[in-house]
Parts: C-alpha cells; sequence; structure tokens
C-alpha cells in the first residue's frame, strides 16, 4: 500500500517532465497525462505551473538534504563525503549524458525566463556548496574551503554539460579520476598543515 | 549605409532573444516585434521556428569560426591562444552572468526538447574542441591533447554555470587564474619533453 498522495504523484511526474523536457516545454496537459487523472483532479491540487514548480523544487530540496545527510552518514571521512559527491556523475550518468544535471540545467532554465522562483531553484546548488565547504573546512581548510567547494561543483557542471553534449562515458570517468586526483593533492596537503 | 538584409536582421534578433530566454519560450512574435517588421514579411524569410534556429546556428557557427581565426592570427603562441579562449569568461561575464554561456545553454536546450538540430549544435562545441585540442598539439601533446581540449571546455562551461546561478564575478577571475594556471603547468611540461 502506497503513501503516496496523488498530489505526490504530480510532483513527481512533472520533477521528471521538468528534468526530461524542460520546464517551459511541459504543459499542464503532459503532466496530467503522466499522472492519468482528470484535469478536476489536476486543478484541485494546483492552480498553475508555477505552483508546481515550486512543489518540484521544494522535493528536491527535500531529496538533496536526505542524499547529503546519507553521504555524512555513510561517509568515514570528508574525503569519502566530497568523494561521495564526486561520483554522482557516474552513478547518473545515463541520465546526464541524456538531459544534463537536473540542478544545472532547472537553473539555467529559470535565469534564461527570468522565472520568480529561480532564487529558490539557485538554493539547490547552495545545499551543495554549504556541505562541501563544510566538507573541506573539516578537512582543515579555512579561508579557501569556499573557493574549492565553488570548483569542485564548477567541475561537475562542466563535466555534466560536456556529457550531454557528446554521450561520452570515458570523458565522464576520465574527469571524475582527475577530480578524485585533485581532492586528494588537497587532502594530503590539510593532513600536512593540520597534524 | 549598412549591407544587412531583412534576413540578417531577423537572425541577428532570433539569436539574442534564444540566447537570452531560451529558444523554447522565444516566439514567432517576440523576434518579429524585435526587428519591427510585418508578419508577412517575416514569414516570406523563415516559415518556421526551426528554419531560425538553423540559420542562427549557422551565423553561430561562422562567427565562432572568424573568433577562432582571430584569435589564431593574434596570439604568439599556441598558449597565448589557448588565453584568449580562457579570458572570454571574463570578456563576456556580464552575459554569462545573465544568461550563461550561448554555447552550453543552447546545447543543453535542444537535448531536453530532443530537438532535430541539436547535434548541428552540438557542433559550436565540437568547433572549439577541435580548435583547443590543435593549440595543445601544437604544445607538444599528442595522445592527451584532445581529452586536454575536453577538460579545459569542461572547466570554462562549469564557471558559467556557476557564475549565472549565483554572479559572482571574483568567482570567475580566480576560476580564470587557475586555468591559466594549469595550462601553465602542462605548458612547461610540453616544453620539457618537446624541446
Amino acid at each position: 500500500m502506497s503513501a503516496k498522495t496523488t498530489r505526490d504523484h504530480i510532483v513527481e511526474a512533472a520533477n521528471q517532465l521538468f528534468y526530461h523536457q524542460g520546464y517551459e516545454h511541459t504543459s499542464f496537459s503532459h503532466i496530467a497525462d503522466a499522472v492519468q487523472i482528470s484535469r478536476g483532479n489536476f486543478y484541485y491540487h494546483f492552480k498553475s505551473k508555477d505552483e508546481i514548480l515550486d512543489a518540484v523544487i521544494d522535493a528536491r530540496l527535500a531529496n538533496t538534504r536526505k542524499m547529503l545527510e546519507q553521504w555524512e552518514a555513510e561517509g568515514d571521512s570528508p574525503e569519502d563525503r566530497i568523494r561521495s559527491f564526486i561520483h554522482i556523475l557516474i552513478v547518473n550518468r545515463n541520465p546526464i549524458k541524456r538531459y544534463g544535471c537536473p540542478v544545472g540545467t532547472l537553473c539555467t532554465e529559470l535565469a534564461k525566463l527570468n522565472h520568480a522562483s529561480k532564487t529558490e531553484a539557485n538554493r539547490l546548488f547552495t545545499l551543495f556548496r554549504t556541505w562541501l565547504r563544510r566538507q573541506f573546512t573539516l578537512l582543515g581548510h579555512k579561508s579557501d574551503a569556499d573557493a574549492l567547494a565553488m570548483h569542485l561543483l564548477a567541475r561537475s557542471q562542466g563535466v555534466a554539460t560536456l556529457a550531454n553534449a557528446f554521450h561520452d562515458e570515458k570523458f565522464i570517468r576520465q574527469e571524475v579520476k582527475q577530480m578524485c586526483d585533485w581532492l586528494e593533492s588537497y587532502t594530503k596537503g590539510a593532513e600536512c598543515d593540520g597534524k
């Protein structure tokens, strides 16, 4: 027995469609068809596509927080945890090759639309940034922890964009390896300074 | 006296609008309004938005080729020329902060739309990739020239995506400096090997 409500199903379907075909291209009909509910039932839950977008962003924020907490719990060290972040490029390589990064592509689209929810969507990036910054701080970095977090976030975004254009898995794996090597060089530096 | 035709004006306006607000969001009307021509005149030149898109991609390919040729002519060394590539992040920082990279964001959008012209748009990336690869080859790199080209392209894309989300000019400048440092380390290596 699923505890999921009709509202949950709508948000899930919209989340997938926004990711796969873009927010602007996705219509109310696309979402209602995917959930297989009547227009009446649909409008009972959401009056506009903007409302659905806000619910999708909320769901993504909640899912991201959950994922980061899980990495936090499972990783034995900050280095391990940062490696979990780097490895989502491999874990999610198939959707990334087809649709790019869900965070980057949504933020980019909403920026172009100058959409009222763009700031809210950017909080997805901020979640990763703050979490990564904390890991680098735990590794002994202070003034440069935020720059290191932004650097890694940028590299990961760039790999997703080019993987989407060139569908090249070998490229993803090479870049992931380089990011891990880069991380190792910073870890060693921190250990030397801090211990 | 301008030699520009009405068709050129339409393509230019569409190019800007696709960049600023996205392809899907831009309508025939938006473009006609920007060019200030009648619907009749407009339809005489283009029958569909897809046709305009193809013309926009052709224009971007031509402009990119021209820019790369200019960097080629002006740069005293391959290193200088690659630096020209890295520095477009600073030269174009204001539009990038508002709208992201014109190449990356168009390719990403067309991939999501599974648009017939997505392969053609990806040729914009391929132009940069081939050009950068050649510069790295001239620097003495052989088997890794393409990987270095893709790495730099990815880093540049990632910086554009995060600059668009966070509007942070300091971040752009820091990353550009790091890319130049990275380039220098590879130049020195190549010089040691090759000379």
